[in-house]
């Protein structure tokens, strides 16, 4: 156990140091290029992924009373006809409960150099659950490798660091001496960091790991077993996940039942059963705004952090170069069919137009413009597979359908939504975006947020409405990331203070090959917590330092 | 503002190191003695209290519609006749809330800075503060000038430590930079800090100072207002601190509205509909187990901090010197007539008697010594004043005669309570500890918190019964202090691992003159968080981290 706190440490203090001055750094390698894994990478990670199809998926973990899963390949539309194991929820809570006192009891270092050649091991195979997070969440193949291989694990690591942070602010034991009358008292006093119990991570259906290992791996540091709740149609990877989680604990000579596995079905969901569980310590969940507040409101005395979703808007007010600010838009709305916690939605736009340089653009030309762009991208077939993945759901489809419904009742169907052919997968469920032109006054179309690719080209009467819409928006509806363009100082200064007041972070006239709602491990502070679209940060302090307590012990120093 | 950062800088160091090596240490004073504080310091405070008395209390703050107050002294037992503002709760949530940005925005030093000036001015005022809450809640002079003087003004230092220490953590801005294709995309990131909203501290009748400044300095150095809500039996010292602070907050160029009083009586209640304004966003509470329940249920998106009550329990099961053991004991169950949310209650005895050194002290020879000590203690009237103050409240005095009854039918009444005689307060209302043998199997009788200097002296059929049921009852019905006694080194290792597992902190073979259940800030973490008797902890970093959230704002860099 030493010994891998010994071989991490580098890694650790670095990760630390990063999480602290917020520059950008990885571990990890977010290419999935032959060059650097090998010619036979890529072919293997299929393999082993292919391997899986149509197979029960060995996991031996305590309470297994049969068997489940029914997921479907957004890419073939096919089940993938693998089967998990269906746990006894009592038996779960109890043998994570049992593998807890000997975890905790390793104390921070010894559990962040497990964590940390967990998080190392599984960055070296990322191929195969790439492989299980594409024919999943939908995602495309280098989405899944960076976004949810290399990236996800970078905010496993950020929570490890943030947590060791904590724990290392708490003395193991310390001497105390103080005079009470002619008596001069001395005493030893010793400091256990307890863990709360058993946490519950509730992944989501899209991006599973991203969510997924910081949770896992902020209530894992500070102690805390914990059993994986995947969405139905998302198991595979973080059953992958799970299984190496356990095989490495155990070789590590803890109990592998630190990290459980509770999957189920769509017909038979479990989640709640799970949360209501007394042996519940800690909720983690990502998902939908609805269930989420449930969560909160229904998880007892259990902690709960949550990341759910909100109405994500861009300002369009100026630009130094509007073509550049379209170009970067135009991508963020096509990027995963917008199925992302930070694509955005609500686009507005002020009647008078957009100044461009010297010149003023006027509205319609904006939105032409965009519209084109849009379409330009929807119809590149070159990098469309890449671009665009898949819908992860049907129902994001049947959305589409109704709102290019009813959205020609109520404004301008911009551009209709259409499938994409993909290359590879003639099935592939896919979607380019529904764009409609909404006036300011539509609130009631544009202020819940839509899980599919629709983009709201919002026209407000001027900057000053936009602005104070799209906040408000914010306070009432939530929003995990923001857009702002404005080349005006004074204005950007507006826009900047007033998103803050709201409680929204904000990505200011960023342009260039860069995804507007890329968000950075260990620089990138993701959810406020200050809105409705989560009560969370990953990571920040608050993410960790209640999942452990401390029990003291005093006594006279002998 | 920054000239008072610079100014306490010294000390705010010093409080943050000496948190995280938890020595003893002070900048205030404990000790009312006219050698350091000169002859006129305890006449000019008792004068300036008496000036209280009778009049209307001037706190000029908004939202005044109304007088409320009706203290009774438990020295004199008649009112005190004083009236505070009626506030209207709505305007104060709107006044707290416009303070609220500038004191934002002057960031976490300033915030430290005038904190430090405010607590060091309050130190320097404790005589007058120390006779309002002798004559509101209770305490002896000498327990309140340090208990709700330095110590409770030490506490809040301790929580500015924390929230300095957490809000360090957070740079306020960062370089990034990263290659995306051909493209390097360099962006600078603002991090900006942003308070929760209004924190309510609610505070309780006994010990008022004592966890409201913590309290009130956590939400304040992460800038939030705080509205204070005294217990009705307890405003005078909350409003003479309150009043302070506003005018130290606006001598340093702040809104005073950042701190404000709403006092109400027993038969108007206003904390469900503070606690219910939209506007709430933070909760400390102290009080009773049952209220703080209902506040945990009942707060909705707020954070809630509670510290309630349990049963601590105390077991002798052997000692290097049992006589000093009985003197901690007893002294500790008439220390401020128990009416301290550490005070012992119940007190396990195995049936086979205690070794003392090489002697078995059959079980009888205990329980007599132990009452032997505490009738001595009741009788000693050069003493009595000091150690038990007087009663806060008539319902104890009605918990008493009633456990009185009940107590002869069940067990045996080992020692009855009565009134001592206060040599300067005929009237007092005074009570020394009614002491109550019971079995074991009796577990209704004692596994509820009384109020009240009760004893309960339970009789386990060995010492492993003993720990089961005092650490079940830590498990179910919390507890804030527990204490041990062993010589047996295998049963001390063994006690304290069950303590530590039930999520209590325990005190181990504690003589002489400290009270077993002084609590020193910036060394004893008081609270565990993991026992129904309270869900934080005073002070740790989950106490701080997160009354603060962090915005970002990321640019290009030009």
């Amino acid at each position: 156990m030493t010994e891998l706190y010994k071989k991490h440490k580098g890694t650790l203090e670095k990760a630390i140091e990063v999480c602290r001055k917020r520059y950008s750094w990885s571990p990890f390698i977010d290419n999935p290029s032959a060059k650097i894994h090998g010619e036979e990478a890529l072919k293997n990670g299929k393999a082993a992924f292919e391997a899986h199809l149509g197979r029960s998926f060995d996991l031996d973990q305590p309470g297994t009373i049969g068997r489940v899963g029914h997921e479907i390949s957004p890419y073939t539309q096919a089940p993938l006809n693998i089967d998990y194991p269906k746990a006894d929820v009592d038996q779960l809570f109890s043998a994570a409960k049992a593998a807890l006192p000997a975890w905790r009891d390793a104390g921070p270092a010894a559990r962040a150099g497990v964590i940390i050649e967990i998080l190392t091991r599984l960055s070296q195979e990322t191929f195969e659950n790439a492989f299980a997070t594409m024919h999943t969440a939908g995602q495309s193949f280098p989405m899944a490798f960076a976004g949810s291989g290399s990236n996800a694990l970078d905010r496993g690591m950020e929570a490890l660091a943030h947590a060791m942070i904590a724990q290392r602010e708490v003395p193991e034991n310390a001497l105390w001496e103080k005079n009470f009358g002619k008596d001069t008292i001395r005493l030893q006093k010793d400091y256990r960091l307890m863990p709360r119990g058993v946490g519950l991570v509730i992944c989501c259906a899209t991006f599973p790991a991203w969510n997924a290992y910081p949770a896992m791996v902020a209530s894992l540091a500070t102690g805390n077993p914990v059993i994986v709740k995947p969405h139905p149609n998302g198991i595979l990877p973080m059953a992958i996940a799970v299984r190496r989680f356990r095989e490495i604990l155990n070789d590590c000579g803890f109990d592998p039942n630190l990290v459980l596995l509770a999957a189920d079905e769509i017909s038979a969901p479990v989640t709640k059963q799970l949360i209501h569980h007394p042996g519940c310590a800690i909720v983690d969940f990502t998902g939908s705004a609805r269930f989420g507040q449930w969560v909160e409101e229904n998880s007892g005395r259990s902690l709960v952090y949550t990341e759910t979703a909100g109405v994500n808007s861009v300002i369009v007010e100026s630009a130094h170069d509007l073509t550049a600010v379209i170009t970067s838009v135009a991508r963020t709305l096509c990027l995963f069919s917008a199925q992302m916690c930070t694509s955005p939605q609500n686009i507005y736009i002020p009647a008078q137009g957009v100044r461009d340089g010297d010149r003023l653009v006027p509205y319609e030309e904006v939105v032409e413009r965009l519209v084109a762009e849009v379409k330009s991208l929807s119809e590149n077939i070159k990098i469309a597979p890449n671009l665009f993945g898949a819908l992860q759901s049907d129902v994001s489809l049947k959305l589409l359908e109704d709102l290019e419904k009813r959205g020609a009742e109520r404004g301008t169907i911009l551009k209709a939504h259409h499938a994409y052919d993909h290359p590879d997968f003639p099935q592939a469920r896919t979607a380019t975006p529904l764009m409609i032109e909404l006036d300011i006054s539509d609130r009631d179309f544009y202020q819940e947020e839509v899980f599919a690719p629709v983009a709201f080209v919002i026209k407000a009467k001027n900057r000053e409405q936009a602005l104070a819409q799209a906040t408000s928006d914010v306070q009432t509806h939530g929003a995990i990331a923001s857009y702002f363009y404005s080349s005006d100082p004074d204005f950007l200064s507006s826009g900047q203070n007033a998103f803050a007041e709201a409680g929204a972070s904000l990505t200011c006239n960023l342009t260039g090959n860069m995804p507007l709602n890329f968000a950075a491990a260990y620089s990138d502070y993701h959810v406020t917590g200050l809105n409705p679209a989560g009560n969370a940060c990953l990571a920040d302090l608050a993410f960790v330092a209640d999942r452990f307590r401390i029990v003291q012990i005093r006594y006279p120093m002998s």
